[in-house]
């Protein structure tokens, strides 16, 4: 589900669950102990990416409807894991965007280090309400970190789903570069870190994420129950329900 | 003082006090128990609009220098419950500036959901300072959360008045549109919001705006006698008279 | 090493050490109490420039590395008190920047209440881990005052030097002009502050810069032996005088 390339001391972390780069638990919990073994394994810097015109569609939601309480509990407390060991890295990551990233394929690049995304006609957004969930607290922390309380507001709140270029413009993502060059470009820009004086490097990153640190110090037991209790509600399994049907139906 | 047009859901509050809309006490009042009324009637969500070419323009200066002490404390009082109300609105406000939108008439949009304001030669900004006022430091946290704390301090230190390109440039409005469209987008914004799951945006929205209700949530009694005791100051007093002076001679 | 220039009201203190304006112990201590001193001779307001094509190349590395501990630890305490006057003066300080401004040469103007910067092939930014030295905790916090969480992020860890063009387009500098309309622009923003209500615009501008007294009104001395131990530290050492060498070959 995940390919492991390593470009010298930058380890690409590559999703490929086929057809959407959806997150399920397994894949969660995997892409979460990549990223926390990549600094033991010798890699400075890391590179999350999807394939060719697809990130991540984000959580697997035909999959997730499956699962009862206690799997879904694990599931919230799993991913909030996962953002924290993006948020939290000891290395750089970069984010390479080539192609959609809705709802949780826009989540983990917001905790990455920076964001390079592909010109084109792609989908980018946190669009978790217009499928009947409420953005999760943390998550609209690390958005507004990103763009200021202003824009996540808007985004959030309508639940939309933007261009690369408009993406770029209200500070979701950092770079657009066109498609073929969305991965090597992340990598040139960890290379560029890598170069720069270790300590004096880590020192400001480390300043920089301070932030980050402060929000994933707090204990998060509350918000995950919330979270949790909010899948179950009447709306949120109304609409993904008829979301599912309606992915099932254009399949077939 | 304020026509109600209802579009299905979304209940257009429209400010009609000839030849600027500006803001008198009753006017203020008026307003706040029509924004505090509109959901118990059943309006899912607001529209603010003024009329064509003019939003308002703030404060009724020339009226205001009519009353005595315990009317502007009053008056003080009263905007700023205005402005809770906006900003703690249960549902959704958009304001659609069509037209100038001075001092007070940017104020209220600040505390809206969104802005849509009108592409041309139109003002806005709060130039309060060149009237001779500071800005109440509850209206400048307003700013600071929806432009950032360096264009809030320079829009609100020079009393800048700016063109609504620029305004949608540092995020002061959201979108500009043309002139006549400017309430038809305001309604169009509205109810994309209400085709959204209900409980989720909701919940969304209110912890986007979680920090409003915390600024509002505190008592102002200390910020309002300060403000008040600002109007009475001799500059103020000085430079609104000077002000109003050279609108009654341009008038006649 | 400072040439002061009387415009009416508006004193321009010009950075005059060639060839490069760098920042020594002698003129960090001259300009503080140029700083200080200038609402006391009458200035209302300051313009802070440099030369055409300089504005500053920030702390004078070939110097500082010829002092030994006690030095240090007074220069990094002295450079803090600069930033603290910038700050905290009682006057406005528009930052006029007629070409390169590296490291501290872009530090000064973070803290200044204005920033106009020439047009052209100039570097701006905050190259210190570039150099071997971690962007400085108070400083990082005026970058990101200016620029949001990710910009300041994103420049502070990269130490990136950016052009005049993206420097605007990020908030670091608020306005860019022709080379040779930098001072004058610089004088004209002023002179606007000081033809508004005098007591509008201060109670305003100390409401806007109330989180930069907040900032210096901490106390700074654990930052302060934690900065100069980092001066000290191998890996800066090792740098810096990578780079002199660099730079003494390159002149010779």
């Amino acid at each position: 589900m995940i390919l492991t390339i390593n470009h010298g001391a930058v380890r690409e972390l590559q999703l490929n669950r086929p057809p959407a780069n959806a997150l399920s638990p397994e894949l969660i919990v995997a892409l979460r102990q990549a990223v926390e073994s990549a600094p033991q394994d010798g890699a400075r810097a890391l590179v999350l990416s999807g394939t060719a015109g697809r990130f991540s569609a984000g959580l697997d939601i035909p999959l997730l409807l499956t699962l009862d309480h206690p799997a879904i509990a694990t599931l919230w407390r799993e991913f909030y894991a996962l953002l924290r060991a993006l948020a939290l890295s000891p290395v750089p990551i970069a984010a390479a965007i080539a192609g959609h990233a809705t709802a949780g394929g826009t989540v983990l690049p917001i905790f990455c280090d920076c964001r390079v995304a592909a010109r084109g006609d792609w989908k980018l957004g946190l669009n978790e309400v217009q499928v009947g969930l409420p953005l999760p607290p943390v998550i609209f922390t690390g958005l507004k970190r990103l763009v200021g309380a202003h824009q996540a507001e808007r985004l959030a709140v309508g639940g939309l789903l933007i261009s690369p270029d408009e993406a770029v413009r209200v500070g979701l993502v950092d770079e657009v570069v066109p498609l073929d060059h969305v991965v090597s470009r992340a990598i040139e820009w960890s290379r560029a870190l890598l170069a720069l004086p270790v300590d004096a490097m880590e020192a400001t990153r480390r300043r920089a994420r301070a932030d980050l640190h402060e929000l994933f110090g707090a204990p998060f037991d509350l918000e995950l129950d919330h979270v949790s209790a909010t899948w179950w509600s009447a709306e949120a399994q109304t609409t993904l329900r008829v979301l599912v049907d309606r992915l099932a139906r254009k399949k077939a």
